[in-house]
C-alpha cells in the first residue's frame, strides 16, 4: 500500500488497519516515508480523529520503533505516574520515593520543561551532580537498588515519537488527542511498567483548556493502556492555578523536600497522596485508597520517603548536602515581593501568566535548545481562597537579571484577582477514570 | 509570521490574509519553507476550504513565483481555452486555429496525459517533428505569425505550481477545489491571455465526478479570473462518455483534421463551436454566440481553419504531409473490433473504462516518466443513443502488443450498455457560468 493511499483513507474518514499504521510508522521511523507524507497524515488525523483501535495500533507501532526497557529482572510490581504537565508540578519528586517505600518499583522516564510547563529533569538538575542521562542498564541498577529512578528518555527508546513530535511542532498538528495519547503512551509503555497512573490536567496552565478535552485524552490513554494489558487509572486535576507555592527549578526542589517530610502545601500533599494511592491500589499493595493513604502517611512521618529520595539522588550522582540544607541550593541574586494592590480574598491565580513569568525569568525554555537557570522562579504564591491584606506579597520573584525581572513583572499584571467576598474554589481533583 | 502559525490559522478555520499566503508561497517556491509544512497546509486547506479572496491570493502568489509571458506586443485580443481533461478530448486542436482565423490570438500552454485523461501535447507529438518545448520568444513569434501556438509549460513559468502539484500528488491533497483552481488559474494567467474560456467536465471520465463539484470548481475559477481582470466564461460539459469517436494520440489527430474540415463527429463539433463561440464573444469579435457560430462555420467551410492548423504545425517543425494524408500518421500493427453482444440502443459508454483501456494499450501513462505510444488507442466508438446490431463493432482497438491488447479487452468488459429501448442521453452542455 502506497503511503498516499493511507493518507487518503484517513482523509476520507475510513478506518486505518493496524497493518497500515504499523508499516507507515516503521517506514517513517526508518526514513523511507518522508516528513511531508507524515505531516499530511498527521493533519488528516487532526481533522478525522482516530478510533481506540487505531490509537492503540499507533502507540504500539511507535513503542516498537526502538528499544524497550526490560524490567523483568525486578520482581516488585512496577508502576509509573505521568502528568500532562503544568506550573509548579513537583509531584513526581515526592511520589516516586514515597511509593518506592511501599515495595513498588517506580521506573520513571521524565521530560524537560517546554513552553510554560516545567520539567522534572530540569528540577532534578538543580541538585549539583544529578545525572539525568543514564543508559538503561544503570537505570535498572538504580531501580533495583532503591525502588525508583528518574531519568531522561534515551536515544534508542521510541525514536519514532521524537521524530514525529518535532514534526508536529512545526506543522500545526500538536493539539490532536490521538497523537498526544500515542506520544505519551508509547513512551510510558516502553518503560516496562505493569501499571500507570495518569495525572491529566485541565485549565489555563495545562495543555487541555477544558475538562471535556482532558477527559477525552484521559479516556483515550486509559483505553490504550488497557488494550496493552496495563493496569490504568487516570485522575483529572485542576491546573488553572499553579500547584504548591513555588515554580522554578531549585525552588521546587526545596518545596518537594518539605513535602517529603510531610510539610508540603495542602494541594501538593493532596494530589501526591491521591496519585500515589492509586499506584498502590494498582500494585495491589493496598485494597483501597483509604488504606493506601495510611500506608503512605507512615512513610512520610517516619522519614522513610525523604531518606529514599536522598538515596535515589546519591545513586544518580547528586549532592545530598543541598537536600539536608536547602539554603545551599542554587539561589537567585535578587528577590522581590509582588504586593497585593487590595485587601480581600484571592479569587484567581492565573497559572498561565505565572508560567510565562517564570519562562521570562529564565526558569523555562522557549525553544528546546535553550538552557534554564536553576535558581530563578517564584515562591510564596498565595492560593485561591486565601485572605490577603493590601501590600502583603502575592508572590516573591527570584531573579538573576534586572531586565528579565521587569519583563516578568509585566507578564504578571492581571495574574491575580482579589475579590471582596470569598468565591468557591475549583476542585483540585475533578474525576477518576479507570 | 512563522509558517506553523499560518498552518494553525487555516487549521482553525480562520481566514488567511493575502500577505500570509504570499509569503508562504514565495518561501515555499524558494525552498525556505520545507515540503512538510506545505503538505500540512495543503491538508488543512483540503478540510477547511478557502474563500474566493484566499484562492485569488493563492493564485496570484503562485503565478508570480516565476516568469510571466508578455503578450503585449501582440495587438489582437488574446483568448485561451482550458479543459479540466477527459477521454477523447481533441477540442484544442480544432479550436485554436479556428479561433485564430477570426483575428483572435490563442496562446495555449497545454499538458500531457496523466492517468486516464489524454493530453494535447501527446497528441501533437504524434505528428513527426512537432516541437512542444519552445522558449517563450519562439512561442510569441509563432503566435504573432499564425495567431495560435500550442506548446508545453516552460520551466520558468509558475515553478510553485510544479512543486506543489508534485507534493499534492503524494500527500492525498489533490482533490481540493481551491488547490485545483489555483493550480489551473495560475498557469493560465501566466500565459498573458486577456480572457479565458473554461471547459469544466463532470462524470466518470472527468476529475469531477458530480455536476455540483464541477460547478463549484467552475465558479471558483471564474471568480479568480474576474478578480484578476480577465474576461471569463466557464461551460460545464459531460464526460461520462468519451468525446468524439476516437481516443489515442494519432487517432485523435486524424479525427481533429476531419473536424477542421467541418466533418467531425457531432459532439466534438458542437462542443468546439460552443467554446470557440464564447471566445469570440469575450474577444468582442461577435456580439452573440449565434453570430459567432456563423463566423466560425465560414472558417471551417472555406478551409481556412484547416490551413491555419497546418501553418501552426509547420511553424512548430511538424511534418504536414501526415495531415494531408492521415494514413501516414503512426499506425498500430493490429486492429481488432469489439463486437456488440446484443442488438438494441447504446445506453451507456463508460469513459473511464475506455480511458483505462487506452492507458493499457500504451496511449496514456500511469506515471509522469512513462513514454506513450502515438499509434495505439480506439476508434469507431459508438455513441450513447445510437442503434446497434448484434455483432456490429462497438469500437476498434489499435494495438502494438498482444498482451496489452488482451489487458485492454479485459478492461473494456462492461464499458458498453446496450438497452432494448432508447434512453434519453445526458446533455453534452450542462450550463454556462459567467
Amino acid at each position: 500500500m502506497l503511503p498516499q493511499w493511507v493518507i487518503e483513507k484517513k482523509r476520507d474518514g475510513q478506518p486505518l488497519s493496524a497493518g497500515d499504521i504499523r508499516s507507515f510508522i516503521q517506514d517513517y521511523a526508518q526514513g523511507r516515508i518522508p516528513d511531508y507524507q507524515m505531516a499530511a497524515l498527521a493533519m488528516a488525523i487532526y481533522f478525522r480523529g482516530m478510533s481506540f483501535e487505531e490509537v492503540a495500533a499507533l502507540t504500539d507501532a511507535m513503542m516498537r520503533s526502538g528499544a524497550l526497557v526490560d524490567t523483568s529482572a525486578i520482581s516488585l510490581p512496577k508502576v509509573d505516574k505521568h502528568s500532562t504537565g503544568g506550573i509548579g508540578d513537583k509531584v513526581s519528586l515526592v511520589l516516586a520515593p514515597l511509593v518506592a517505600c511501599c515495595d513498588v518499583a517506580v521506573p520513571m522516564l521524565s521530560g524537560r520543561g517546554l513552553g510554560i510547563t516545567g520539567g522534572t529533569l530540569d528540577k532534578l538538575e538543580s541538585i549539583p551532580g544529578y545525572r539525568t542521562r543514564l543508559g538503561v542498564p544503570e537505570f535498572l541498577r538504580i531501580l533495583g537498588a532503591c525502588g525508583c529512578s528518574i531519568m531522561g528518555q534515551t536515544a534508542d527508546l521510541v525514536p519514532a515519537d521524537r521524530k514525529l513530535y518535532a514534526l508536529r511542532d512545526v506543522t500545526g498538528t500538536v493539539p490532536s488527542i490521538p497523537l498526544i495519547s500515542a506520544s505519551i503512551m508509547s513512551k510510558k509503555l516502553a518503560e516496562g511498567a505493569d501499571a500507570l497512573v495518569l495525572d491529566v490536567k485541565w485549565g489555563r496552565g495545562a495543555f487541555m483548556k477544558s475538562v471535556a478535552d482532558a477527559r477525552e485524552l484521559a479516556r483515550t490513554m486509559v483505553e490504550i493502556g488497557r488494550r496493552m494489558n496495563r493496569g490504568m487509572t487516570a485522575v483529572l486535576t485542576d491546573m488553572n492555578q499553579p500547584l504548591g507555592r513555588t515554580a522554578g527549578n531549585a525552588l521546587e526542589i526545596r518545596e518537594a523536600v518539605e513535602a517529603l517530610k510531610g510539610n508540603g502545601p495542602d494541594d501538593l500533599m493532596t494530589l501526591t497522596m491521591e496519585l500515589a494511592g492509586h499506584m498502590l491500589v494498582l500494585a495491589r499493595r493496598a485494597p483501597s485508597l483509604g488504606e493506601a493513604g495510611d500506608l503512605l502517611r507512615r512513610q512520610l512521618r517516619s522519614g522513610a520517603a525523604y531518606e529514599r529520595f536522598c538515596r535515589m539522588v546519591r545513586l544518580h550522582g547528586g549532592d545530598t548536602k543541598v537536600l539536608e540544607n536547602t539554603d545551599r541550593l542554587p539561589a537567585a541574586r535578587s528577590k522581590q515581593d509582588l504586593p497585593s494592590p487590595a485587601a480581600g480574598c484571592v479569587a484567581d491565580v492565573d497559572a498561565e501568566r505565572i508560567g510565562r513569568a517564570c519562562v521570562a525569568l529564565g526558569a523555562g525554555r522557549a525553544r528546546v535548545e535553550d538552557a534554564v537557570d536553576p535558581a530563578v522562579g517564584v515562591s510564596g504564591l498565595v492560593k485561591a481562597g486565601e485572605r490577603i491584606d493590601r501590600g502583603q506579597p502575592l508572590l516573591t520573584l527570584h531573579a538573576n537579571d534586572p531586565a528579565k525581572l521587569e519583563e516578568a513583572r509585566r507578564l504578571l499584571e492581571g495574574a491575580f484577582r482579589v475579590a471582596e467576598m470569598p468565591e468557591p474554589p475549583l476542585p483540585l481533583i475533578v474525576e477518576v477514570i479507570r
